[in-house]
Order: structure tokens, then C-alpha cells, then sequence
């Protein structure tokens, strides 16, 4: 019998122990760009937290949860009532929430997922499904819709894995955590390759129903290109789509229920692609003249034969704040600073460039990208600097903790674009979030960068810091995300490259894939899902 | 004002004027091998053709057209009438058809085509969307389905081409032929590098419409992952696609637009990425020591850093028959019967590979591609056999049209399995042929050949080759078919790799997608076409 994950921080971020802390650098550089904060501090403790009286649930529920697999302590409610976005967040430091699941529920294997659905179906009991609960989109946000009743289903105990070394294909029970399919993998000399920044606490399941992207998917894949084939159950039956290397058969299930993000049904195992763990990794650091010189490199690369494994620009702005920022860890911030003294002059975009395989690709995609980054300008900061940010490629949620107890609100989103019109997406959606929060009297640090390369665009990843209005922080954050979201969609890019939909962003899926094609995704709903039990308020409008 | 094309052989493939024969060695190989043959002439002429009368249709459908926008003649009628599949080939030869459209209806640009399909969704006119009519699936079959007229929509004047060039991509008309594509592209140094077999006389929107793969596709990947965005006009309004590289906001409208066949509605245009036109080709050709070390061969090279662009093995089956048959152009034939000389032995497997790219990238991943073939006991044929295949990679089509009309059944299938089962379906597929022809007493040649590596496997091409049952044609394909299907499913592997659906493949559809999927289809379908005319009898069952 499993039991839900207590694991990680209940108000924050991952490992309840980790706390970074600003130096006096980085502090003055915040009071002297967003001004003085003033601490936000957690209300309630874990014992005290108040959470709305669940609702009874049927014994036809539980018998078909199987015994023991129906949790309904205050803490596991807690744990799965929302996600790690910072509305998610602010509303934990508040010390109260609205909305909670009746329970948790976990089945043992894919039959009792099968019955429970069945239970739910018939019973009308809103169902979220809860994988790692890190959306910061509010994807597990316990909204009932129509429905009285509501639980979070727990896929925590399907963690089969099956590898057909022959083929290179994997098959993954949907709650694996990220290391844990690492893990499984490597015992056979195999990865997966796909590490986002939730790498650690998301899982093999929510990397499908939300279309993750990883660090590293410019060379892996992005995970929605990994995936074989899915099994998606839904009240009104299955889908398993072949697993096969490719059919023309149709349309492709397979891409709609990749991305489903619970709304449809749910997903309890995933085939795909794997491949040989690499034997040589490198990760080093460059600087750019400019950012749009850095990103004219990037689309250079992903034209071109040689596109590294994880490839990133960031903006100026990003730069010199970001380096400041990062304190203790500063290398890159030291070594930028060496290279900034030696040629007499600011500015300049920081590039990381890293490259896994074996040894021999590692070599020669290196002459590939050197190639291009030196005849765009770009000079070499050092392999240090980029193995420092390969080192803390997970810390940024930690930083997010700390800045939001100093009082600070802490946001990301990312967007996507050709590159014909991703310089004009960056002003615009910088020049939003700058005039939004200047507008409210907290002025930002806005920091962005260009990652996942395609041949025919790039993806942009957007953070920003502003001083907290308190008492008023989801105002404050639903009208600068507003006001992003805006500029993004007059900008004809993606409200999303990798975050989903969720909650959030479901107000502009009109806008992404316009009335008729809203009217499709409501018809497979219906077809599935008649009763509407599946993750309501997610996704569609 | 545009008029439908007729350009090409109305009873056969492509250009009228050519008709390759085959030499006296390759008559004794299909004596020996599938018996006599008598000969199967046409009994008709393009003037006398026999079709059913056609429908009168609205005035309004020719005002939507605009003037001079429907064509009726019997020829126009005709030649909209049918695909290339042996099925279309043998009703030509008997000179009269059972279905053909009321008229062609070819509207000027997208406006038109909007008001044409807002005609035909008013009056209940059944819609069958036409662009190269080379489907070997009968998927432009003119079927009424519960509507009592019927039009060919032809989208041969929608052939507008925009390229950006910073972002590598193209905006490409439907109508457009392979060639007008590519010619359009060099203008600007660029190539989209989709060469299936259909290519001289297939069009962009058939290529999305089907999933169609090309013969250089494990290099420059399949049509569907080429198009960054789609449109699709349907009955109750249009979806356009999100011209971004990636979204992950929701299941990917995309790939329900691609692969549905007209039965959703029509796809006018289609956004895909293109690249340099490559500086330098080379194509070459290995014998491996049988079907299985070449596959293994391929299989290393997909699951590593050098796959070629073009990579195909034929098993001895079809090295032997197919290097016979290929008379007097079998540059190869002759090379490869050197070879076994030399070798004291008979056997092997032909392998073709093809590079194309600039000269270093040609080069590089030709050293690593050899490096693969000689360790897998593959000895080199050279380049003349490689150019020659090359040179004849859309004559197959004309080989055909020779063998029905000496007395032979010629027919393909495809599909397509990991790895690890790859050699399996190989056996079944090949014996179920075999076992379906000689049974009807009439022993097939069957030949196959791998292509379209993937890391997780590849595709298997077949083709068969037997004495014609005269005067029981269709009943022989039938049961062969039928023989050659159930094999596919019963190994788990995909109906269709890259011939898509139509009217042939539609009864295994639940075997391919199971019937949860196939609701799921059926609601799509009822969403965007609730009185069913959109191409009525192909995909679903």
C-alpha cells in the first residue's frame, strides 16, 4: 500500500531544508530597483491551516479506491489543493484556502484507477488528477464545476517502468517523479533527457497532460516529441494509441490526449523514446554582444547542423540582474564581471551552452556551435560559469520562497514565436509587465531569455520581481499576468510554450485556437467526459 | 480563371507518354514465378468512358463557385472520379464506373472555397475535397453517403506560396503539385524536401491531409512534422493553427487538422518549415548479408547521430525480384549480380542510402554511416546504383500500369512497428500475402523493403505482384487485402504508415484506435460537420 507523498515543502518550494539566502549585493540591487520590501511572513502552520469541511464521499468510492487508499487528514487535503505558481503561494503564506479536495484518493494500479473513475462517474464526484502538483498554472486547483463532491486522485502509486532496450522505448507509470525515471533508467544505461525546472518533484504523468518542455529538450525533445504512445482513461472507456514508430491512420489521439491536462481523463502510463545515457557532458558560458545578437547565434544553431542539447540567451536585463542575484553561487557573476572589466564597457547577454553525448558528438557539435558563436560576436566566458548554472538549474522555485518572504512577488511565464517576430513579442511583453507594475507603484526587475530553439522559432521565459502590495498581492499579480497575456496574444504568439493552460490561462484559449477550434476540444470533452467530472475549470473557458 | 488539370494519364499514372517495358529476362522471372499472364487491355476510351448521369446541382453552388468555376464534362467528371490505387486502375480498365461526382468545382482562391462549402453545408451536398487524386486508399472516392448529390472540390487554383525567410518557413497553397512546391522554393535557394512517390503529380494539401511521408523523410522528416501551422475551412467555420515553432496550450489542433482526410473539411493552406537547398547529394547503394543485418544496420544508424536522409533496405525477396524486373535500366542489377559473383554466393539484402546536405555535413555523417554499414557486414555497390534508384524513385507507378496491362495484379501496402517486432511483422505480412494469392491459385511475387527509420523502428513497405483473376479482379484484391490487413492488426503494428485511411483502411479503424477513439473521431466530426457531407465513407467506419 502506498500512501501519498508528505515530502517536500507544504507553504514553498521542494526540500523543506533548503533556504537560500540573498547577499548584501543582491539586496541593494533589489531595494534599488523595485525599493524597500517589507517581510511577508507564513501565517499558519501546517497543524493550524484552515481548509474548507470536506464533504462526505461514498462507501462505493472507498470500495473502489480498495482499503486504505482513501486519505482525508487536513494535511494530505493540503498538500493536494494547489499548485506551486505564485497565486498558489501567496494564498499558502495567507494561511487559508477556499477550496480543497474531499480526499485523496490512490489507487494501487491502473484497475483501481479504472474503478474509481467508474465510482466517480456514477456518483457525479469532480475528480483532479494530482501528479507532482507543481503546476504554476493552477492546473490541480480543486474547482468543482457542477459537482458537490470533489477529490484529488493521486497517481503516486503507478510507477511501473518497462524499457524495450531494443526499440529505446520506455514505458513509465504516470507518478514518477522525474529522478525516480531517471533513476530507473540509468540502471539500464538509459535517459530520458528531460529535466525541467520541476525536474525533482513533477511527474511522468504531468509532463504529458501538460506538454512539458525540459533544459535540455533543444537536443532531447520536448517531452509531448518523446512520447510513443499514451493510455488515457476516461469515464466512458479507454484510449491506448499504438506503439508504433508512426502511423498515418487519422488524425493523431496521441496529440490530444498529450496536453489533456486532466480535462479529458487521465493518464496512467506513458511510452517513450529513451536513449543511451551520455557518456561526456559540457556545459560552459558565453557572452553575447547583445541579446538580439545572442538570439541571431541561437537561430543560427537551429538552422544549422549543429544546435547544442540546451541552448539560452538571456536578456540584459536578465543578466545583469540574475548575476547579481545569485549571491553565494555568483561564479558566473564574478567571471562576467572579469570579462566586462576587460573590454571597458556594460551590457552584453549571458549564453549557456551545454552539450551531452558521447564523446565524439560533444566534440564535433562543439566546432559546430564555437563556430557560430564566435562569428556572431559572442566571446567565452568559461566552462565554470555554465557548470554553475547546470548546478542550479533547480534552485530558481527556492529563490522565489526567499524573495517572497522578503516581500516580493515573484512571477515567470513564457511565450512562444518565429523568428521573424520574436524580437517584437520580447518588447512587447517586457514593456507590459514593466508598465503594469510601474503603473501599480511597484516597479520591476522584468528578466527574460531565449531557450528551446526550433529551426523555426524560439520559446521566451520571462521572470519578474516586483514589491508586494500587501493585502492586494493577487490583484497586483492578476493584472500585470493580464496585461502580459495580452501582449502576447496581440502579438499572435502562444500563451504558453510549456507552462499549459491550467487555470490561468484558459481565459485566452479563444484567443490560441479561436471559437471554432474551442467548439472541437468542447466536443471531445463532452465525449469523454459527459458529466463534466474531469478537472473542471482547467483548460477550456 | 484556373481549370482542372488534365495533363495526366487519365486510365493510369502520371504522364501519358510514358510506358516503360519490361526486357525478355524479366518476362522469364514472372513466368517462372507467378505463371502466365493474359493480357488486359483497356476497353474503353477517355471519349466513350461509361459514368452515371450526373445530379442537376443548385444555382446557388455556382454562384458561391463564381463564374466559370464548375466543370461538368464527362472528362472533367472522370478524372475526378478516382485515386491511383489498383482498385481505381482496374475499374478504368473495365471502362465504366459506378460513382463519379455531378461536377468539379474549382473555386479561385479561399473566399470562394469558404462559399462554396457554405453552399454545400445549405443544400446537403455531399463534398469531396480533390488535390493531386493520386490517394492509392480510394480516398477521393465519390461516395454520397445519405446525400443525393455529390462534388469534386478541386483545389488546383490554390497555389500561392509565401516564404519567410528568417524563420524558414513557407506558406504553401494546397493545390500546389510537388514540383510547383519545390520549383517555387529553389527560387528562393530553399527546399522542403518532401519527395514521396506520388510526388510528380500529388499537392501540399493531400500531403497534410494524408500524413504523407517521403522518400528522403527519415532525413527531413515526414510531411506532418515539417507543417508548423494549418487552416482548415469546415462546415461551421474555420481553425487556424497557431503560427508558433511550439504551444502547450491544450491538445494540438494541429494534429487533428492533419491526417483527417477532408472529412473534417478542407485544408486550403499549410504552413511548413524548409531549408537550404542542399549543396551536395550523394547516393550510393550496399548489399548486407540479408534483410535482418540490414535492418540491424539501419537500426544503429536511427539510434545514433548519423541517420542518412534516405535509408531503405529490401529484403532478398525484393533484391532479387526487383533488380529482375528492372530491365533495361538495372544499372544495378548488373553491379549486384557482379558483386554475388565475386562473393560465390546468393542472397543479401540492397541498401540505398542517401546524403544530402552542404559537403561537410554530406561527408560527416556519410563516414559515420559507413563506419555502420561495414560493421554490420554490409560491402559497397557504389554510387551508380544508388543514382539509378534515385533516378527511378517515381517510375514504380508506370511499372505498374506495363504489369496490369499484361495480365498482373500490382499492388502496395505499408505500415509500420518498433523494433523489436519489426522482424515479426515482416514474416506475417509476407506470409499472409503469399498465403491469400497462391490459395486463389494465383502465387504472388512479394517484395518488401524497410524505409522510414525511426529510433523506436521503421516502416515496411510491400509489394505484390500475381497473375490477374480475370473477369474477379476486385474479389482477388479483396481477399488479399483483406489477408494482408489482418496480419497488421493481429501483430499490433499500424494499418497505415503513410497511405492513410480513405475508403480501404476504414474497417480497421477500431482495430488502429479502438472505439473509445473512434467516438472520439465521430464527435469531432459531428462538431464540424453535423450534416456529414465532408467527404462521406472515408477514415471512419
Amino acid at each position: 500500500m502506498s500512501e501519498p507523498r508528505r515530502d517536500s515543502n507544504w507553504w514553498g518550494w521542494g526540500d523543506p531544508t533548503v533556504h537560500p539566502q540573498l547577499d548584501a549585493a543582491a539586496l541593494s540591487v533589489l531595494r534599488e530597483r523595485i525599493g524597500g520590501l517589507e517581510a511577508w511572513p507564513l501565517t499558519r502552520s501546517l497543524e493550524d491551516f484552515g481548509l474548507p469541511a470536506a464533504e462526505p464521499l461514498p462507501p462505493s468510492l472507498a470500495a473502489a479506491a480498495g482499503a486504505g487508499n482513501v486519505f482525508a487528514s487536513n494535511e494530505d487535503r493540503l498538500r493536494h489543493a494547489s499548485g506551486r505558481g505564485y497565486v498558489d503561494l501567496a494564498r499558502m503564506r495567507a494561511g487559508a484556502l477556499e477550496a480543497a479536495p474531499d480526499a485523496v484518493v490512490m489507487p494501487a494500479d491502473v484497475e483501481a484507477l479504472r474503478q474509481v473513475l467508474d465510482a466517480c462517474a456514477s456518483e457525479g464526484i469532480a475528480v483532479v488528477p494530482f501528479g507532482g502538483g507543481t503546476s504554476v498554472v493552477g492546473g490541480v486547483e480543486p474547482l468543482r464545476g457542477a459537482h458537490q463532491r470533489l477529490i484529488s486522485l493521486d497517481l503516486g502509486a503507478l510507477r511501473a517502468v518497462a524499457v524495450d532496450q531494443r526499440s529505446l522505448t520506455a514505458s513509465l507509470g504516470a507518478g514518477l517523479r522525474g529522478p525516480e525515471a531517471e533513476t530507473a533508467l540509468a540502471r539500464e544505461g538509459l535517459t530520458l533527457g528531460h529535466f525541467p525546472q520541476s525536474f525533482e518533484y513533477a511527474t511522468i504523468g504531468g509532463f504529458a497532460a501538460t506538454r512539458s518542455a525540459g533544459q535540455a529538450s533543444s537536443g532531447y525533445g520536448r517531452f509531448d516529441s518523446l512520447v510513443t504512445s499514451v493510455r488515457l482513461l476516461t469515464p466512458v472507456g479507454d484510449i491506448q494509441t499504438g506503439e508504433t514508430p508512426h502511423t498515418a491512420a487519422g488524425p493523431a489521439l496521441r496529440e490530444l490526449v498529450i496536453g489533456s491536462e486532466g480535462v479529458l481523463g487521465v493518464i496512467p502510463e506513458v511510452t517513450v523514446r529513451v536513449r543511451p545515457a551520455p557518456a561526456a557532458r559540457r556545459y560552459e558560458a558565453w557572452i553575447a554582444e547583445s541579446f538580439e545578437a545572442g538570439a541571431e547565434i541561437v537561430r543560427a544553431l537551429a538552422q544549422g547542423p549543429g544546435l547544442p542539447d540546451v541552448v539560452r540567451v538571456s536578456d540584459e536585463e536578465e543578466t545583469q540582474g540574475s548575476l547579481a542575484l545569485s549571491g553565494p553561487r555568483g561564479t558566473a557573476g564574478r567571471l562576467f564581471d572579469g570579462y566586462l572589466g576587460l573590454r571597458k564597457r556594460r551590457g552584453g547577454s549571458l549564453m549557456i551552452v551545454g552539450l551531452e553525448g558521447d564523446e565524439e558528438s560533444v566534440a564535433r557539435r562543439r566546432a559546430l556551435t564555437v563556430r557560430a558563436l564566435r562569428s556572431g560576436g559572442a566571446a567565452y566566458l568559461g566552462q565554470a560559469a555554465g557548470r554553475s548554472w547546470e548546478h542550479g538549474r533547480y534552485q530558481g522555485p527556492y529563490l522565489r520562497d526567499t524573495l517572497m518572504g522578503m516581500g516580493a512577488m515573484v512571477e515567470t511565464l513564457e511565450t512562444s514565436h518565429t523568428w521573424s517576430r520574436l524580437g517584437e513579442l520580447h518588447d512587447a511583453v517586457s514593456a507590459a509587465i514593466h508598465g503594469s507594475l510601474e503603473g501599480q507603484g511597484t516597479p520591476a526587475l522584468v528578466f527574460c531569455h531565449l531557450s528551446h530553439a526550433y529551426p523555426d522559432g524560439a520559446s521566451l521565459y520571462f521572470t519578474f520581481i516586483a514589491r508586494s502590495r500587501h493585502g492586494a498581492e493577487l490583484e497586483q499579480w492578476r493584472e500585470v499576468k493580464g496585461a502580459a497575456c495580452e501582449a502576447i496574444v496581440a502579438c499572435g504568439a502562444t500563451i504558453t510554450h510549456h507552462h499549459a493552460v491550467g487555470r490561468d490561462h484558459a481565459p485566452y484559449m479563444a484567443a490560441e485556437v479561436g471559437e471554432t477550434g474551442l467548439e472541437v476540444l468542447r466536443a471531445v470533452k463532452a465525449q469523454l467526459d459527459p458529466a463534466g467530472i474531469m478537472n473542471p475549470g482547467k483548460l477550456l473557458p
